[in-house]
């Protein structure tokens, strides 16, 4: 799914800024004293008036000193990391949580280590530097972030062969190449970059968009690099090291069970059988039990409500309709008969809720940007953000003169931006017809004409709401250019690229800007940052598509529906791609009534959610959560429930506690869990196969193996 | 094993009193004040002096009073939940923890929330005092004993037909009767109590024995009745109860996977197939945990160290021997086997032990007696503890003062005792031959006459070393009485009999001086006590078959090697007994040159330990724990090093909560999981088989199965 999740990325990522740290050293309970010293800066604004002055005396070193070779051979590896991790969630259920916590801590607590060590062995070396510590985070968040937009999960790898014979049509493929991948990323994920770098003034300065998630990792930052900060980021890292090595040591333990396909703990019926048929059962996977602890509660209940819904009640009573409904003689898997179901129906909640808040969203941002220009005739330049408090629109505070100086200091021209963009547009256009020869030129030239005003509207949405549209801007992208080609030319392919050039623009204009709004924070230097972003993306393009090849070359059922890498949204992104080439037909009985049923649905809860006040609408559930488990099932809902309900257990017994750890605790769990996937896939490609089967049979069935076992 | 485990459990008290909660208020490390200010009060003597001032306001009961129908519902309930876990530990490894911590605690708890929920309904009723608390702990210890002495694991079980088919002889069996294993239970357990009595006097107050395990008892009880105590006590429930509840539903839910004989957890392969096949593997069993962490580290390893020796390098190179050492066509579980050098290799090592510590614990109490009676002599009574320090000697302290009043103020006559004895000798005498034809009557009488004064020994030597040697005195029956009947006249039966008949009075003499000990201490009425302990007797005599029965009849593998319940020590006993009748014929080629090396290694180990002096001793292992997996396998010694595992980065972290918390956590995991073998057994008797198979297959099997089950 890739980019479905990452909306749920970032309305974590707003929540997390809302509810947890930021300020970590906030939540630190070992000095009561401190504690009550701090406690009347609740305010904001009076809080980042300290932080600054707290900086005052370190002087803040140039653009080309911000960036370091530590730095970046820091940022490789644990791209590396992040794209593993990424890769993994992609393929098995597309829920992507905020690894943006685990990319800070890292990032510190490898050069600080790094800075230590050489420090020791009696070199001279750089003092470690809060804008350095953004580069980092900079770097490594525009080179993972290509593993969702790369449409690994999605777009990409639903061109394949083995995707399309899921799916109801016998259309165009085309199968995963190492090179034409990387090539295309290469050509492809360059342009968003460019296209925000004019906006970053008038995003930042002039309409003071908050951009939560950016903030709240500036702040993170920021608070690393204080004294208490380091002391507490130090804990934190040692909690995230222990649950790292647990949840590797884990995986590891696991894999010596499953020597065969329904083998291992991932197998386990720990609810009965008949609910293990259903996919009710807990699949003991640290990573979705460290998801469900970073998500919001509501994202986990409204998985596992969807998957009641669908896997509890729905299917089993559209399967009993076989014979009726379809064809008897189809397998549950075929795509004309329960199959279908799952797909549509997903598909058609998943484009309720986007496009209800395409609407939301787009009316917000035109309504705000009206207002915004109105008053600019009025007053010139001022910040949107504070139209609540007027008293500050008269005069800038310390923090926001020095950080709007520093960040006007090094600028990038207007020209070499737009240079950038028609260049790498006009190679883009003349490549990537090579690469798909169903996706024409002149597509590519329309999708690039209205790039530019989706990447902003992206922007400023994002950084309104911190909710990225990328994924449905996609999705429309499916539907017009599909269209557009039509079946004979290959339109299902022609749609899917379609939606990975777009994708990528949107998503990283969204990103950058959140990453130039970290940087605003910490003083970092837009220049450094940008630099910085280019290297990530190139870095990216590269280490992404290497790590879905070791992935599509360890795992042979890699997409096979019911195995352990899935893929969901490869199906679920060929199919909307058939659906705008060949409209609604063989679609199996009653399932259009369904589709247009939860479609309506999904608009009508957000309608509901949106209307009841906010403090109301905490528990209505999300529509986009609710689909994915209709497609692939919801043992992975019951793992993130299971992780919500340590977090709540957490919290009622320390709160303070639980909001400084349970972070650390979940990255370790989620990033464990994800490495010990690469030592997985080594072995399976050197075809080392695991020695023992763990097996789960029933009453009967063992009596009967027992037999053919004794002789 | 029984008795072999109540040595266990003795040296675990003796452990266990030196080095934990003799004051629990003592390690709460909430107030650091109060341990600053109870920081000087290390020594027994002034504590003591400080316990009876706390409690001189509070009026002691008169004996009747003592005696509540409360105390004995509470004792009942709880007496069958200790005669279920000390049956449980029966007849799966035969070791047996001290589970008087739990008993304490239970008893405590209950009695309280009983008195708090009957004031609460508006009656009035009588207070909680430590001698009512006293009652019910002895009451249960009395009670729950009979299921060790009753030899359900060992002698009375080894008479059975399926004993008799795992061992090498084909003599007399009879197979357990609940009727008659009651009407025999009654006619012997009574007889230690009445021997005890007139000794009570001389041991504690004139000999002023130690008796660890009844001075831990009598502590933990005084502490639980101070407020600070209880409010420990309170926390230390809450604990138990925790994992009470953890381990019962953990117990529930491994029954769900264990639909066949190789299926569950206690399958689990946790350290590969090929360490499987050798015991080397963990078990899950929260009983065996919770073991290991009441246990003495030494016992924990010592048990590791016997399975590693065993069956990680004898018993697979002797394996490799068949052909040569024994016939080839024989099962590895034939007497004439492998099974073999299991069983006799075992045996010695535990005679080993056994005699050398005989002769040690009588040779200690046969100096100690000499030097008592000539200072008698001299002095009129004075205390043998108290040599050490002759200032104690001239004037008695407040406490021991008010002690020895209370403890002489209800004095049950000598007349009464010796009557009880005959009479219940002579009931004796005349109706066990009836059980057992035979074990002739004039056995009986041998036995007897000498008991009270092994009685003595017994009660002596408990009171000095902790160290009860009942199975000693057990198994000096067996091939003393075994031997004299001769294998014509059903030898075999007789001797195990007579370790019944023997056993059942040095126990009971053992324990029940303990618990005068705990009743001098807590100033509990000897009267109250004897009429607790008789009660308790009864009870048990009621409760531990009745316990046993379900077992036998819910569990129809029990006995079997291999089986969840192997009730390892019965085919240890029986062939001891067979060894005294038959001598060491049969016996395969070498098995008797190793017994004697394992024999002489044992004492050995014992001089070693007894000469390098204390510090160093406590790195020697005990040849008596180290031959019980040569028998049954190592999976229990894993378990238990995970529970000494525990317990140590526990007292890492912080020592004082662990001291605290510790036996508390190990009681809850051993009380769960034990009475879920209640329900577990209705299910089994009812017919109720588990849905679900784990299983766990070769990789090649699994192939196999695959293949097998798809068609």
């Amino acid at each position: 799914m890739g980019q479905e999740s990452q909306d749920y990325e970032k309305a974590e990522d707003g929540v997390y800024n809302n509810t947890r740290n930021p300020n970590p050293e906030r939540v630190d309970d070992e000095d009561p004293n401190q504690k009550r010293k701090r406690g009347g800066e609740e305010e904001e604004e009076e809080d980042f008036a300290s932080v600054e002055k707290l900086f005052a005396k370190q002087e803040v070193p140039s653009w080309t000193r911000q960036l370091t070779f530590r730095a970046f051979i820091i940022s490789g590896m644990l791209s590396v990391l992040f794209s593993v991790i990424v890769m993994k969630l992609n393929l098995t259920t597309g829920i992507i949580p905020s690894l943006n916590v685990s990319a800070g801590l890292l990032g510190f607590f490898f050069v600080s280590t790094w800075t230590k060590i050489v420090t020791k062995a009696g070199f001279l070396t750089q003092p470690f530097t809060r804008q350095e510590n953004t580069v980092i985070q900079t770097c490594i968040v525009a080179s993972s972030g290509i593993a969702f937009s790369g449409g690994f999960g999605s777009y990409l790898f639903g061109m394949s062969d083995r995707i399309a014979a899921q799916s109801s049509d016998r259309g165009d493929t085309k199968n995963p190449g190492l090179l034409w991948i990387i090539g295309f990323l290469f050509v492809v994920s360059f342009l968003g970059l460019f296209s925000v770098v004019p906006l970053r003034k008038i995003m930042i300065i002039d309409f003071k968009l908050t951009y939560p998630s950016g903030t709240a990792t500036a702040h993170l930052i920021n608070s690393f690099h204080t004294p208490e900060g380091a002391k507490l980021a130090k804990k934190q890292v040692k909690e995230l090291g222990k649950f790292f090595s647990l949840s590797f040591l884990w995986g590891f333990f696991q894999w010596f069970y499953t020597a065969g396909d329904s083998c291992g703990f991932i197998n386990f019926p720990s609810l009965g059988l008949k609910a293990y048929e259903n996919t009710f059962f807990f699949d003991f996977s640290a990573t979705y039990v460290g998801v469900g602890m970073i998500c919001p509660y509501i994202v986990n209940i409204s998985v596992l409500l969807g998957g009641i819904i669908s896997y509890g009640l729905m299917w089993p009573l559209i399967w009993n309709k076989r014979g009726d409904w379809y064809s008897e003689d189809l397998s549950p898997k075929s795509m004309n008969g329960l199959q279908a179901y799952k797909v549509f129906i997903a598909i058609s909640m998943i484009l309720g809720d986007g496009l209800y808040n395409f609407f939301k969203v787009l009316g917000r941002t035109l309504i705000a940007l009206y207002v915004q220009l109105r008053q600019k005739d009025v007053n010139g330049i001022l910040p949107v953000a504070d139209q609540a408090s007027p008293a500050t629109l008269e005069q800038l505070s310390y923090d926001d003169q020095r950080r709007t100086q520093l960040f006007l200091k090094d600028q990038i021209p207007a020209w070499f931006a737009a240079a950038g963009y028609v260049g790498i547009a006009a190679i883009s256009i003349a490549t990537v017809p090579h690469i798909f020869p169903q996706l024409k030129w002149y597509y590519i030239l329309v999708i690039y004409l209205i790039a530019p005003t989706l990447a902003f509207c992206n922007a400023y949405g994002c950084g309104l709401t911190d909710w990225s549209l990328a994924s449905t801007y996609g999705k429309v992208a499916i539907f017009t250019i599909g269209a557009w080609a039509g079946a004979s030319h290959g339109g299902v392919i022609a749609g899917l690229a379609a939606c990975g050039v777009m994708m990528n623009i949107v998503t990283t204009a969204s990103d950058l800007t959140q990453d130039f709004k970290t940087g605003y924070l910490t003083l970092a230097s837009p220049r450094s940052m940008f630099v910085s972003q280019i290297i990530g993306t190139a870095m990216g393009c590269v280490i992404s598509p290497s790590v879905f090849w070791l992935f599509y070359k360890a795992f042979p059922d890699l997409g096979n529906p019911g195995s352990a890498y899935a893929a969901p949204f490869a199906v679920v992104y060929r199919n909307m791609s058939i659906l705008a080439v060949e409209g609604l037909d063989s679609l199996p009985k009653n399932c259009l009534l369904l589709c247009g049923v939860f479609f309506a649905a999904a608009i009508l809860i957000n309608l509901i959610k949106d209307c009841i006040g906010k403090q109301r609408a905490r528990f209505i559930p999300l529509p986009m959560a609710m689909a994915i488990p209709f497609y692939i099932g919801t043992y992975f809902a019951i793992d993130m429930c299971i992780g919500s309900l340590i977090k709540f257990v957490w919290e009622k017994i320390n709160k303070a506690k639980a909001d400084a750890f349970v972070p650390a605790v979940a990255s370790g769990m989620i990033c464990g869990d994800g490495i010990w996937t690469l030592p997985a896939s080594i072995l399976a490609l050197a075809g080392v196969k695991p020695p023992i089967c763990m097996r789960f049979l029933s009453s009967k069935d063992n009596a009967r193996v027992d037999k053919f076992l004794a002789g």
